[in-house]
């Protein structure tokens, strides 16, 4: 077995206009420079994209945009998981026309309290719908979706798609979970949701990192990643802790926002779509401070 | 001021054919006969419909298929809200163009832990875009949404939109809350979600229930409405609240279905898209007591 790649996958933030329609030349500016920063992929239409805000047609329409600005959809794991499965397989078969490496897929998020059978039936409803050359990455964030993926979820699914289970982001914050995922699952990747993780994901055999400050901060985690085993990795780690635990204190996805904003000086960025609200000035310290420890981006 | 009308809304299932596609036939023939069964009106796309696993294009067409099956559109409050604006916006549009007499509205339910100004922001957005024909019906069920409509935010609703705002679903369980809620807005109508509180509802100056059950017992609710003054007011009450009871010890979606199917005795009824699990014969007992206590259905 070769070793695993280590990568970091960005679940790059989706920049509207004053009318809040997307802004598909600042978001291929961003996404081409993420990769430029150091970033192995990119995880479009995430949590941390506002991706549930977005329609299916606005989607579709932003990835093309991606690939036509010349981004390789290799380097590519769209978030495509709905509530209705009509628009999750409507998505996901467009990614994988599209040449995507896979997509990170949301279980149903509406009903609460779901039997881990049902969720399966929905998983496998999608996987035959779309056929054979569908990737999936599972995404693990019951803080939002209400609906976790289990242990025996997992198990049940690669027994039955095989290889077709790709990986897992784990956005719950339970290093146990990730852990006990890595270890059970030891095929597929596993991601963690925090920078600050990747030692231990590593260590432990997973394949890295899918997070959300690394929309503000691709250099410092892509030199973690490079210098795990170097002399200067407890510096390199702490850079990204450092950054990372700024946001731990505002509104995730508008601060991230806000910080490219001052880092690409363009008050753009920072727009949010409903129900989230721009950040205000009383967070303008702690995003000078993120600003500071991640530096700019775009001018380099 | 006239009194309020007390009114039975129905949230009507969606049938589904073996390959999980809509069953419009189906669809239109329980629809109407709720209404011959005694229902005031119908809000179809709401929890009990199964909404959020339906895409766009598929609730447009299934609205306008009641629609032409001779149902009166000031009939029907058909669920709108979605996580993406432009979806809630074209379903509401397309409601309203149709004559309906208003949108239940969720909120974005995605994200969690959002301020209300954020779902202010929300509501406006999709107000404001289709227009001041638009009559809102807000819903609260926070035990899915994990988003709730607090007093505050109805508050800003009603101070900033008028009489667009024209009633809330309170599906939170809480009896207090629904006081609440009526007692501060009493120009609005505020719906129980739960038939055994319709008597408490009445009193308190609400209008009435729109309740999963009602798919099962529409008659005996009716009765119950319009027989709240008369003698036999206890034994009415006391009918509903045992079919109600009957459902909260088995999934309640598919129990509804599997109930309808035996009321009806076309399996076909029964038939659920995940993440839910269709019911099986472990509750046997149970929906043959529900249909005892309830009747049939579209053989009268």
């Amino acid at each position: 077995m070769t070793p695993r790649k280590i990568e970091l996958f960005v679940p790059v933030i989706t920049p509207f206009a004053s009318d809040l329609s997307v802004d598909t030349a600042r978001y291929v500016t961003h996404a081409q420079a993420l990769l430029v920063g150091g970033a192995h992929g990119l995880a479009p239409f995430g949590t941390t994209s506002e991706a549930n805000s977005l329609s299916v047609t606005e989607r579709m329409a932003a990835l093309e945009a991606l690939i036509a600005g010349g981004i390789d959809p290799a380097q590519l794991i769209p978030g495509t998981g709905c509530c209705a499965a009509p628009d999750t397989i409507a998505l996901s078969a467009h990614a994988m026309q599209l040449g995507c490496r896979g997509v990170l897929m949301l279980p149903p998020f509406f009903y609460k309290g779901v039997s881990d059978e049902g969720v399966f039936d929905a998983y496998a409803q999608v996987i035959e719908a779309v056929g054979p050359n569908l990737r999936v990455y599972l995404y693990h964030i019951p803080q939002m979706s209400g609906v976790p993926i289990t242990l025996p979820l997992i198990k049940r699914l690669i027994t039955r798609f095989g290889d077709q289970i790709a990986g897992l982001k784990d956005s719950s914050g339970s290093w146990e979970n990730t852990a006990a995922v890595i270890a059970a699952f030891p095929q597929i990747d596993t991601y963690s949701a925090s920078e600050s993780r990747i030692p231990e994901n590593v260590a432990a055999g997973g394949a890295g990192c899918i997070s959300a400050s690394s929309n503000v901060n691709p250099r410092g985690i892509r030199a973690l990643i490079d210098g795990l085993n170097g002399t200067d990795h407890d510096a390199l780690h702490r850079q990204v802790c450092a950054v990372r635990e700024i946001f731990e204190s505002m509104p995730l996805v508008p601060s991230i926002k806000r910080t490219i904003a001052v880092q690409r000086g363009d008050e753009n960025f920072g727009r949010v779509r409903p129900p989230f609200v721009a950040v205000g000035q009383d967070h303008a310290d702690a995003i000078a401070r993120a600003v500071h420890l991640a530096g700019s981006q775009g001018q380099s």
